[in-house]
């Protein structure tokens, strides 16, 4: 089996979408100032800042975020528009030890596929996973939902507010791998088909909370933190309260963690979230 | 040569003086919950809330930090009164591998280095350093020097808006052993004198910055990332840039980095702080 695409000839990476994840600014900066040097693509470098969903009505007095979503959806789409570039990359950080991680919306779109395998490939040192979030097109809010082909590419472990300069130069290598492929991809290279593991995102966890103040009584159990990835089975620790006691897994199903302490989602109550793992074909792949 | 003191009659733990540092927030928390089991110091739990100078003048529209920093100068001091509370430990977190810190405006307070020794020998698995900021009492702004004697417990790698079990252990210990040692001291028990080594702070490094915006064109070097305390030697690397470069140290003295990428000191410029280290000869001591 083989499939083929046309060309993408519009393609954007784009950091700082959440305004404290440092890599993917500082990325974004120093690729546009070196912007010229050999691209062989268009590539748009968008210094992005917050972006939540562009749908709704928007008002004079509406908050930055939204303002901004919206001058986005016009420069990288409009969604779901023939206009909209062909594939957007956003770069993003996590407190969770997650390596390298391509997000995308989709278990089947080949481009995204052969990308991740193309930089697992490239970059054999680092831990690198692709994960899934089985939800539709018109449901995905984030801003690579709004190219033709699109993900995040997600780093950690880095503190929010710091740029640690190994998860810097991960990412710089990821985005150069990235646009290489997009490279030979345009000039007709054929890609062989094959298999990618694929974690599809099955729930989140909350931190157990008191009942009247809502605050968080316990943390990620030492065992269980920086441990994404490993299979968590029924019964392995869980949490740890501040008291000292464990908590314990009581989900029947092995599965795996990620997101595991993640700074930003204590307010969305996701102390960690759990995958299934499943095994991709991909097929054989040229250009239209 | 022994010295005697006075007991320390009222000792006050604080966290949340910088609210995203989450080990001291929720490690007062459980303290206040479980307090009167077997306490026998009065011990002061304090949610601070951000604290900078006390002194000045104040209108109605001051800020709530200002605010809240004249009531917590009337609840634990006022400083430099009789009033003052005896002995205040102030609870942080910092993205830096720090391990665990005392941080002290004095180099001869000598409740505060046997403190430091007995939670060195209570702790023997945990980095300790004791930190000292060579500051008069009148210049120092911190909480913690609002008591007649008082330091701060600084303890990473953490970062702000995470609590990682580890950390919270450890500073959960280090309180438990300092409110063990106070009780030893309040019942009479002698300690005897001995050596404590400090390490002094000389000057602050900022990052490399672009002349016109001033944003950061380097982070940490990856061989000096985490190595907090490890003896800098002129031209070891310092930052590596963007683009790759790497920049070494050229100071002419070999110093100890710490604080190497905090990141709260990103806006105050500073990418690592270094000092020099010296042995300090503690008394024996006792009670008055």
């Amino acid at each position: 089996m083989s499939v083929c695409f046309p060309k993408l000839s519009r393609v954007a990476v784009c950091g700082g979408t959440h305004g404290n994840e440092l890599s993917g600014v500082y990325l974004v900066r120093e690729l546009q100032r070196c912007a010229g040097d050999g691209a062989h693509v268009n590539t748009l470098l968008c210094d992005t800042f917050v972006f939540p969903s562009p749908s709704g009505p928007i008002s004079d007095t509406a908050p930055y975020e939204m303002i901004r979503s919206r001058e986005l959806n016009a420069l990288l789409g409009p969604k779901g528009s023939p206009k909209a570039v062909d594939l957007i990359c956003d770069l993003h950080n996590t407190t969770a030890d997650m390596g390298l991680c391509l997000i995308a919306y989709s278990d089947h779109d080949w481009i995204c596929l052969h990308i991740f395998r193309h930089l697992q490939r490239q970059m054999p040192d680092i831990p690198m996973r692709y994960i899934h979030f089985d939800v539709s097109n018109k449901e995905s809010y984030s801003l690579d939902s709004v190219g033709k082909h699109g993900f995040a590419i997600e780093i950690g472990p880095q503190p929010h507010g710091v740029v640690r300069s190994n998860i810097y130069t991960a990412m710089k290598f990821g985005v150069q791998h990235m646009l290489d492929w997009v490279r030979f991809f345009n000039s007709g290279t054929i890609f062989e088909g094959g298999f990618v593991d694929v974690f599809t995102m099955v729930k989140h966890i909350d931190y157990p909370r008191d009942r009247e103040t809502r605050n968080i009584t316990a943390a990620i159990h030492p065992q269980l933190q920086d441990r994404d990835f490993s299979l968590l089975q029924p019964e392995d620790p869980l949490f740890q309260t501040f008291s000292g006691e464990t908590l314990r897994y009581k989900g029947k199903e092995p599965l795996y963690p990620f997101f595991i302490n993640e700074c930003a989602y204590y307010e969305k109550s996701i102390a960690l979230s759990l995958a299934r793992k499943r095994r991709v074909m991909i097929p054989c792949k040229g250009t239209l």
